[in-house]
């Protein structure tokens, strides 16, 4: 690495080791320009996740849990973007293009890795297409949304029927923290608002799945048995030793074979760090990142990582939990070994004792485990309240969660459904054998095209169900949808577990004119590469 | 039509005309059960339009100026759907389908049309693809995180590029009301955060477009002109006489041939009657439904009209003007009338005169004409925020949206951009001669469709552009990033208007593998129907 006048510092990821990092980065620089920042984010907010499950119920504002990142790092040039590369022998970072297609190349002279973990649906049937995360400010506000919708379908569907109870079937699955805290919000929610719409408690269930014997594993069992009783009295059925194995568009299928009929599938399980750390040639162990005591990852001199994406020893011999108090205490470490490393001076070693765990169990209850004690109930809630506003960033975020606390006391739920995008666009779906992809007599503005598995066409003429046709991958069906024909003639039924892509009659037209002659010249190229490749192989052959 | 026991009053439209209507209705229901009432509405609130404006700036929270109508009307079933057909002789309307794809039909004995109108960009060359229309709170939204993106973008881009000039430049069209409003906020918004952004005010560029000698037709002259005066000092570029024509992705076209580059286009204009309104058999004029004084629409018994998508008689002669104040008392006649006819009683004729009329400028100033009194500046913004904030419905709201203005007077504008969806899918674009769809070296993930208009392929080496191929409707390009290849090795400009349709890479393999025998079998469908018909035409000439 040459001496430059000024070094880089990049930053990569907006959760709480990035922008920490940052702010106790832009604390060392004060007034000197030895160093500049940027912090390379998806987003432009940095969100406080603690209060993420409160965005869900609506006892806080949507924006509340959120921080522009701009206001919190002023002195930081902050890129919003996707990354699109990562060279860590060039020291380079490529960014995804923005309004113009050029792409972005920034350099570095420090690379600061702090791009958290996601949740990972990859390999699991059906849960890419129809499960939802609960991880980003999007996905709260998804779920948010899609379960006023749900409820607005529910009211007006003929009670007993089926589809109201799929509809007003809740799962989510995962029974860690924010497991819990998205079941609890969630089922306060859905039980605050139904007598809006003429729907009876009893008509809902909401269920949590987790796949050991107990909840909240993070805790002393005492408290996790006191949060599993407290969410059964409250009506969620709580289900242990449940993994949830595939879903489709109206049922969650567990391990045991048993289905849940739902169209409404929340998951925060399973995570993996995020798929840029895969790419990387660095030294990994179960995917995250070794750093070692100094935060910097191992065998590199300049690239430091924390969070939930490195593995990170303490002084006692375990590894740091994935958890923001460690995050936050990691950011300080590596904001001092950078500047040392720039300035000259000895190296720290990351050290931290947790001060405890907090989690809310919605309704003015939580569990708290601090300084080895144990608290539960009222108290553990206020607790939770006070610690977490005070650590919330900023005094005007606070007083609008403040306000929105207070009128949370004795204004209704909110209930207003955020539709942001009304288009449908092209879908993929999956579905598992015995279910209707659609049924005779259905309104039909779609076609479909099988990517994997098999189906079946059925018509019911005079009381008797005819079996059409067999499909399977790469067959399509739905297309009379688009010669103007607006009921569906058969229905379709799954056979074996099939993944479909479905596509709006709108867009379908363009399509079909024209990706033919696009095909056939793809594969005249892929031909001739493919002849240009063999050639090569045979003069090497002959060298 | 048969008397029945109850009956049944579908109202369509959840805007001022529909729900003031139902409040109305369910006033006069009381505890007897003589009629019922079902509202069609396709989002689960109420818009009080007037504070929409303040959404773009955040100086209300998101959800303040919305109200969910199920607590508005509590006695009124709501089916939160889209409006598929509406059948003015066998008495039913037909709603798109919800999560099951069977159509649902709800049948009325009273029918009462309150279906506004829309922004209407068809015909208008790339308005469609790319002008952004201001008449819902997704509208709002999407505006407030479209210039947000704009900043982020602007911020990392180098001064005096002609990408930066461009995404710093915002053009409102349309000098009414709305548009006058919505470009206030939008300047004050923008020149209050971009010293977050490290961008100097003299970089920005707000225009006003408005096809005539002044703006705000609906005011006396005085306040149009003060109006115009204020947006000028604030730094608005208010330009009349200046029609939008067309528009780009990158530019807005005006009639008289000059463009302006810009990343963002609001248009306001052209309003017209809901699509709906077009399919009816009923007497209309310019488009709209004509109602008689007691609001039913001509010739018939059971139908009636109110709000923007009715053209309403006054005593004096005129035609009643679009706006919420007549729309409510209207409301009040139609929900009377209908009373009247199921109860038996005399109908009421519809008079009301305008109380005055107000419009909000921004940043503490406001227009108003009251009582035929004229009032501007601080004065007509405090009457301006003191009426709205008592018309807006229910205590909750006011207390909410007394408390985001409260936090507004001290507290910075809030500067987080929501993402509620980062798929970009299947979309329409469309350009103008000239205009580059991508250029050598930009990273292409993307392939194109012409759907009219022409293109010019281009290579540029060793300094000199060389014309590789020209393309036509029906013609693709920048497939090779199909084959992984992912910088573009040419460039692609526009020669004719152009309408394209862009696919993502992911998308296209499925489709491109099944496309090409769909079609062939939908081609054989539609010969085989048309051999049928000239069988048919055949046999007729016969007989």
């Amino acid at each position: 690495m040459t001496k430059k006048e000024r070094q880089r510092i990049v930053i990569l990821g907006g959760g709480f080791g990035g922008v920490y990092t940052a702010m106790y980065l832009e604390k060392a620089l004060g007034r000197r320009d030895d160093f500049e920042l940027v912090l390379i984010n998806k987003e432009n907010y940095f969100v406080f996740q603690p209060m993420l499950a409160e965005v869900v119920s609506g006892s806080i504002g949507i924006l509340d849990t959120v921080s522009p990142i701009r206001r919190m790092l002023p002195k930081t040039e902050l890129h919003v973007r996707e990354i699109e590369s990562i060279d860590t022998v060039g020291q380079t970072i490529i960014t995804a293009p923005g309004f113009n297609l050029h792409p972005k190349v920034i350099s570095y002279d420090h690379l600061v890795l702090a791009l958290g973990n996601v949740t990972d649906f990859r390999g699991l049937r059906g849960l890419p297409e129809h499960a939802i995360p609960f991880k980003t400010l999007s996905d709260a506000l998804y779920i948010r949304n899609h379960v006023i919708h749900v409820l607005e379908e529910a009211a007006i569907e003929p009670r007993d029927s089926d589809l109201r109870k799929q509809l007003l079937t809740f799962v989510v699955a995962g029974g860690g923290f924010s497991g819990v805290e998205v079941v609890a919000e969630l089922n306060d929610f859905i039980r605050g608002v139904i007598k809006n719409y003429q729907i009876e408690e009893s008509e809902v269930r909401v269920v949590l799945l987790h796949a050991l014997d107990r909840i909240l594993p993070e805790l002393d069992e005492k408290l996790a048995l006191y949060a599993q009783n407290l969410l059964a009295k409250r009506g969620v059925e709580v289900r242990l030793h449940a993994r949830l194995d595939a879903a489709t568009g109206v049922e969650a299928l567990l391990a045991d074979g048993s289905r849940i009929p739902t169209r409404t599938l929340i998951s925060t399980v399973p995570s993996s760090p995020n798929p840029l750390i895969d790419l990387l040639k660095l030294p990994k162990e179960r995917g995250k990142l070794k750093a070692d005591a100094s935060l910097l990852v191992e065998n590199t001199i300049n690239i430091w990582a924390l969070g939930d994406c490195a593995l990170v020893p303490m002084k006692d011999g375990g590894l740091c939990p994935p958890t923001a108090q460690f995050a936050i205490r990691q950011a300080k470490t590596v904001a001092d070994n950078i500047v040392a490393s720039i300035r000259g001076g000895q190296f720290k070693q990351f050290h931290f004792k947790e001060l405890g765990k907090l989690g809310a169990l919605g309704h003015r209850s939580a569990v708290a485990q601090v300084f080895g004690i144990n608290i539960s109930g009222f108290l553990a809630w206020f607790m939770w309240r006070t610690i977490y506003l005070m650590k919330l960033p900023g005094w005007g975020r606070r007083l609008k969660v403040a306000a929105s606390w207070t009128f949370d006391l004795f204004l209704p739920p909110e209930l207003v459904q955020l539709k942001l995008t009304n288009s449908q666009g092209v879908a993929h779906e999956h579905f598992e054998p015995g279910q209707e992809v659609f049924h005779q007599g259905d309104i039909g503005d779609r076609i479909y095209i099988i990517t994997s598995g098999k189906a079946e066409v059925v018509k019911r003429d005079w009381e008797r169900d005819i079996s059409l046709a067999h499909l399977g991958a790469g067959e399509f069906f739905g297309e009379m949808a688009l010669l103007n024909q607006t009921t569906r003639n058969a229905s379709v039924r799954c056979v074996e577990a099939m993944d479909v892509l479905s596509i709006p009659k709108r867009e379908f037209s363009a399509l079909a004119a024209t990706l033919p002659t696009m095909r056939e010249n793809l594969e005249k190229v892929m031909a001739r590469r493919q002849a240009q490749r063999n050639l090569q192989a045979w003069f090497e052959t002959r060298l």
